[in-house]
């Protein structure tokens, strides 16, 4: 038979994947496998070995930690991400450099086609094709989920251990995980499985990322974070500094895990308009958004700051949420982003403790939009408390006219 | 000397209001005293003697404690209102209920002034002052602090002192207070002093209602909350069941207290364009935004919570720190609001400890947005997993042409 | 061959769906034949027969006039509705209501089938197919030119022709119009074939709805509208007055037919993903939404405006467009709307001449927020100029901070 | 008399700015004239004269029309820019860039004041002094319109009269103007006197930079703007052709004089939140923004368009309205809007024609989001419409049961 052509996939080296690879193969399609590290927990030979003997003409592992943290985790610190109020994206932002890289090793491996395990409900298979397809536009994508041939035959576990059994792929458990996990850098999701039941709480040890807030240490740990145009650059604790990024994103990481810090509980909106339960812990990003939101009420402009919540970390948060990283509208909206953070510089002080960062101070030498002085209630130093008087004069010509409307249509705004 | 006319001045019993209220007095007005009970601690048989005793016509307290709750708190709290992405507004909601009543008292006592001790530098005379100039436009407003006849003259603390001993108001400290406080139901904030150094913990010793988190009892806490159309009707916890809304709001202020939620130490952007710093608690609030929060993810359509969330949370946020709360512009979004909340029906369960309430559940018997099997990835009962295919494809038709441009550019999406 | 079932199919008695009915019929269907009068032009007898003829159960005509200018376009008008700053919605403005009825006949009707002759590049089928689904969630949707059978068959119009032929299906003419076009009593629109050309005008006869403003009279016609919250109530104009709503609307039809009034050629976004191009002539809807806008200038409070119109006016007009008007999102928003039309209260004179119609006055007898006194900049009555010095200081905290750090990054601000 | 300081006044030659001249000269002040030429009709030598006659140490005028066009005009072009839907921000635009030249001769001339003759109720006090003091925080504003010992002096026209022959300050006509007119290349604005009473149609004769649309030319005239970067470059109409950004400005100018375009009659809600009744013709920017919202329509993506739409051109809009050019919001939302214009190229071609531009066509020989072949409906090349069908269905998710829930509440939404 000849080969249909060459495939890149996504490869875990799990029950599901490793289905589909030996499926493509039987499909007649020469497949690359592709694993990109963003800092989940693997045995990446175990992987590159069970790739290979399951035919992959290559097992590529790539390294994305570095731009996974600078390019994407810190940007969305810059932004005060946060989607539905709660979740810090996590898993949105991870897709965008792993579908890069993978659209990457396609491109040097000569693939024709890319393909994937996610199922057909979720927003991964949206958020990686809609990259793929906007990487380039030529690409064409294998979703054996999405394919009635692969969906059909495969409908549950027990179709796939017979398969395994069948192909001769090395299976670890015969049973199905109480829930599914994706971890990452950023943090760990858990979704699915005994957890489609939002009114019973998760499991006391399904956490990966952090230690039970109420084994936490009865100490607080003090960390000093220093931010540079909204940029983390240094990391103090213990008598430890961190400057390297990806070092100091792992630190607090470190930190973060045994305190407790960063866990949620939600049911969200999927873009596929369906409402799904989640669970995530995510460290590192809690305490650093919690500091940059800080460290942004000493040094930005509230007017800049009203309208930039408004509409940049809002929008941005849905872009990244809705997988259109790679899309006009985020690099529209982050060119603002990126002027309101040049002066973000200063440090912001934090406790950490079982399961909360306090902050206890912030500091910046270069910025002086706070002044002491002037945000004194007692001191009149180049400020006329007269200037007030006219200042709430003007604004109360407008809301006077309302308040006579309201006489005039008896619904006088002094009854309770 | 003939009266120059009948002043309602709002009177703490503090040496600031009692300067004010002698002031008056000896300018040649008639004054009546208003002071509201909005929750906050107080000695008011203590007050009402002051007031006599320096020479007020009457000294009127109300007890605004249920409208505050009910009209304002939950208001805030069907909204998830929040400035600057953490203040729970404490004080700018009670001032509403507190100018409203002053003008009641106003008008029924026949003046035709009001008064307050806020300086000309703050928030809340913007707040008093639009509301009493909204609610009757032709009412005239007396602010000493921004007038120079008195400013100029009470120009510290000593000179307030100074003036106590000559005109015998009575004084229960000499030395002034490190912080100012402003105490309600809601919160209590902390402000001005020795936290005008934003570099610095506030003093360990100030918060009045919430507990050290670190000295918080080593044994959570749950609690049920019990939501009809984004309102709290019933909280229970440890065999206590409370449904009348201002004794469900102190009982989770009692449970917040013990439990050490709801502080914050911020530097936020005053309506008048200054910097400060501020400290808040707010124990029961902190913990019903978040259960609100979170029913809200279970039984509120997603695109209405993006637009809530963008346009009214922020707004409504916004207009309240303002001191527009009787404003055309706040009615405005409330409509909306109150449509958004009509099915925001269900129980929110969560465990309080140290510093944290955590979700550990939440359902709902009316609501039927969340569907265990539509949400389980491995169900495709009612979905065809074919049709996000063609989701993703239309939408991938305007990101393609963006890839395409890249590519053009020279500025290759597939680049890190 | 027993039924496969009964289908409601929109028929318009064109050639495109006059196939769908004797294809429905050969598929083993039942068709319920339903066309909406929304205005258009049409020889309803004719259509009537032709559905008979072809085999159809029954054929509905609904009138559908009023509750299209009444609920649809009048809502457009309160909000000022408008896609993309130029396209005033016309066809979307149409589709909820003909869903609706063609929903309700196939209830009455017991189909369990709906189907139309959409094309499946196009915004309407999202407009029909939502509308439908929302309505009645187990309603089954027969769309043939999405589905290969269908549209694999019928390629091109000699494939249409060549089926007529066979079928016996009366055919006007062999040719295909130049471009489509589609009519109702809000506007008429134009689109696809020789349109599809962006570069060239739309030919000089193709406009419906309105006349040459070349040609118009060289006369300007004056007309006064009335509106009571928001809505017109009234329309005078060369001695004749309307008051019923679809008269007025007729009425300003006509006016604004003969004065070229409301054409628009535009290349617009559509919900999929799509640019086209399309030429819209709108009389009625333009000339009502000017006198809006006008009077709002006049009676609504400046802050709910820009509140009303970055909020509801974009996100009704996107939603509207994208064929959500049966969704919780559009209640929400107009919940705002409503109130803020309460006091839009005022008659507004316009003159029609030549394509325009220029605003030439406008007043209120209830609404008072303009005053000529208080505009007046000669009058201080009931204004102190001194207030505005506070203003602007105030104001300027904030501002002169930002000029310090201009100052200090050496990009003084007084540089050109 | 020593004297008080050195004061830059922007002068007129009118009899305020005289009045205000004189005055300051003799309450001790040294006074350095500023005339910014920004377009506006006006006899420069006279005003030359008329200033030193009257004792200014220096009559400063500069030409400020291509600063004003290129970063301003032009600026608002690339935006859409528009206040409450229809008013072009001619006079707001100007500010600017005449407080700016004013703040660099104030600085030449060593000033420590800078001055103008702006009444107290208006919009130029506050986008003029905002402008001084975000530039320079330390100067000095003496605005003696707010100055009550010059108001109260002054108090209508006769005052200044009799002071002027008092003081030999030469007067051109003792009658007032029956309004008030600001001019710039940008637009002629009337306002205040005759034109307060808002339901009078402005005087026939008033308009200056536009002809009457009735007495414009019966011969249509063709115009092509070429847009690069969002910024027109080329303008060519009967024969001519321009490039220089200025000149073009200018013919534009003469072009839509010539055909009566761009004159609006409003009602606007001041900063200062007085409604006022404003009339404004702009012809160049008129057709310009016609023009440029045209090509966005071929060549800018829909989503980075809606929410450029509702986030940049709104807030810029009104930034610029209430005089916060000079601010960091301005700046903030300019980042993304720049973006957005980098691939706004393309022609456009007008029919000016009696107070209207039709658009007649566009192209663009670099952009290619809109394609022929993708448009139309009869094509189905690299477009599947099964795709469509997904896309619905996955839509329809969220909205079925919005539809199930209104079922349920028995108010079923195919009820009219």
């Amino acid at each position: 038979m000849p080969s249909k052509g060459k495939v890149c996939l996504a490869y875990s080296g799990g029950l599901d994947t490793s289905t589909i690879l030996k499926w493509l193969l039987q499909e007649g399609y020469e497949v690359v496998c592709f694993l990109a590290n963003v800092g989940q927990e693997e045995d990446w030979d175990q992987v590159r070995e069970k790739a290979n003997k399951l035919g992959a003409s290559k097992m590529v592992i790539t390294d994305l930690r570095r731009e996974f943290v600078e390019q994407l985790c810190f940007r969305a610190i810059q932004c005060n991400a946060i989607y539905e109020s709660r979740y810090l994206l996590g898993t949105s932002l991870a897709r965008p450099v792993i579908a890069r890289a993978q659209m990457q090793v396609a491109k040097e491996e000569g693939c024709q086609f890319v393909s994937h395990g996610c199922t057909g409900k979720g927003n991964d298979q949206v958020r990686f094709e809609l990259a793929f397809l906007t990487i380039d536009p030529k690409i064409k994508i294998i979703a054996p989920w999405r394919m009635p041939e692969f969906f059909e035959r495969f409908q549950g576990r027990n179709d796939l251990l017979d398969y395994a059994a069948e192909q001769g792929i090395p299976v670890t458990s015969t049973k199905a995980k109480p829930y599914s996990m994706d971890d990452n850098i950023a943090h760990c999701s858990y979704e699915s499985g005994q957890l489609e039941d939002p009114s019973k709480p998760p499991p006391t040890d399904m956490w990966t990322r952090t230690d039970d807030p109420m084994k936490a240490p009865a100490t607080p740990q003090d960390v000093t974070i220093i931010f540079e145009k909204g940029l983390p650059v240094k990391v103090i604790s213990e008598g430890k500094e961190v400057t390297d990024s990806l070092e100091l994103f792992i630190f607090l990481n470190a930190i973060g895990k045994k305190h407790g810090i960063g866990r949620i509980d939600i049911v969200e909106n999927r873009f596929v308009g369906i409402k799904s339960r989640g669970c995530y812990d995510s460290p590192a990003m809690t305490i650093l958004r919690d500091a940059h939101l800080d460290i942004e009420g000493l040094v930005m402009d509230g007017k800049v700051r009203s309208l930039r919540d408004q509409f940049v970390t809002h929008s941005w948060s849905e872009i990244l949420y809705n997988g259109m990283y790679f899309s006009p509208e985020r690099e529209f909206v982050e060119n603002s982003l990126l002027f309101a953070q040049r002066r973000v510089n200063g440090e912001v002080r934090l406790r950490c403790y079982r399961g909360n960062c306090y902050i206890t101070g912030r500091s910046s030498e270069t910025e002086k939009l706070y002044s002491e002085e002037e945000s004194s209630m007692d001191s009149l130093v180049d400020f006329s408390p007269v200037d007030t008087t006219g200042f709430i004069n003007i604004q109360s010509i407008r809301l006077k006219k309302y308040g006579m409307q309201k006489l005039e249509e008896g619904s006088g705004l002094d009854k309770a």
